[in-house]
């Protein structure tokens, strides 16, 4: 926290938040979202936190990319990312992965979830997005060839109405 | 056609179907749109055609299902369904398929295309669902055990603002 009462530092989890009703334009989170388990309570706190004609943006990690515990491509014998594998989709809830680290803990959620909590709390949807890369991105690193194969993360924008 | 005004019969296709403005309470589709080349054109006549107020109800196949031509899942070799595989899931357009007969032409769409172009034709997200079956569905019919585990239909409710 600094002395500076426009730049405010709070670490803390969204869960434990609490902020005055109708206090902020925007509220942003980026990859955060699929590590908490109870989506409708963000939401709820969230729809509260902005003023009305405000905006609520974040990204999380797809449900497609999600629904397995094992989130990775299918490869070939000669290690050849032959598909993107889809599972369990419509099973809600902890996915033990190794994303990254080892003995990640995430929670899984539908497309439909993310979209009709947002609703539920009082939210208009703006813009719902799904990662991809350009051409260009993928000549400068072709690491980033099967990016468009599927989508890894799913980024939504959201207001709260003025009335 | 018949003789009751209440009730008028017209077998056109949408892209050709001429309606006058804010004439329906309720524009309704079943599986119909992925048969389509243009959602933004549909989303432009049913915005057009609908009150203010009234609804517009549709289901399509899920980007999920219609992401690669072969539109099935992937098999062991002893016939057991794997995974649902995802390909080509932001090549948007034509999918040569076989599903129920030969030479099936559809349209891939991803899901955030689907959202965005309604919300740009002036239309707002009431609801989104991804099919799902019951455990007493899948009890009185075997061949619906797999169908949680990849959506096969994507739902959409929105409605058309009163102002």
């Amino acid at each position: 926290m600094t002395n500076d009462s426009y730049t405010t530092y709070k670490n803390l989890s969204i869960e434990d938040s609490d902020f005055k009703d109708d206090q902020f334009d925007l509220v942003l989170s980026s990859q955060a979202f699929h590590y908490v388990e109870s989506f409708e309570l963000i939401c709820e706190k969230v729809f509260r936190y902005i003023k009305p004609g405000g905006s609520f943006v974040f990204s999380v990690e797809h449900p497609i990319f999600t629904s397995r515990d094992e989130q990775s491509w299918y490869y070939d014998e000669k290690g050849n990312a032959l598909h993107w594998p889809v599972d369990h989709y419509q099973s809600e809830g902890l996915r033990e992965t190794s994303f990254l680290t080892e003995n990640v803990t995430k929670y899984h959620r539908t497309v439909s979830t993310y979209i009709n909590e947002l609703i539920k709390a009082g939210l208009t949807i703006k813009k719902v997005e799904e990662s991809r890369v350009t051409t260009k991105a993928i000549e400068n690193n072709p690491l980033m060839k099967d990016e468009n194969r599927r989508p890894m993360f799913l980024l939504i924008s959201v207001y709260k109405p003025m009335v």
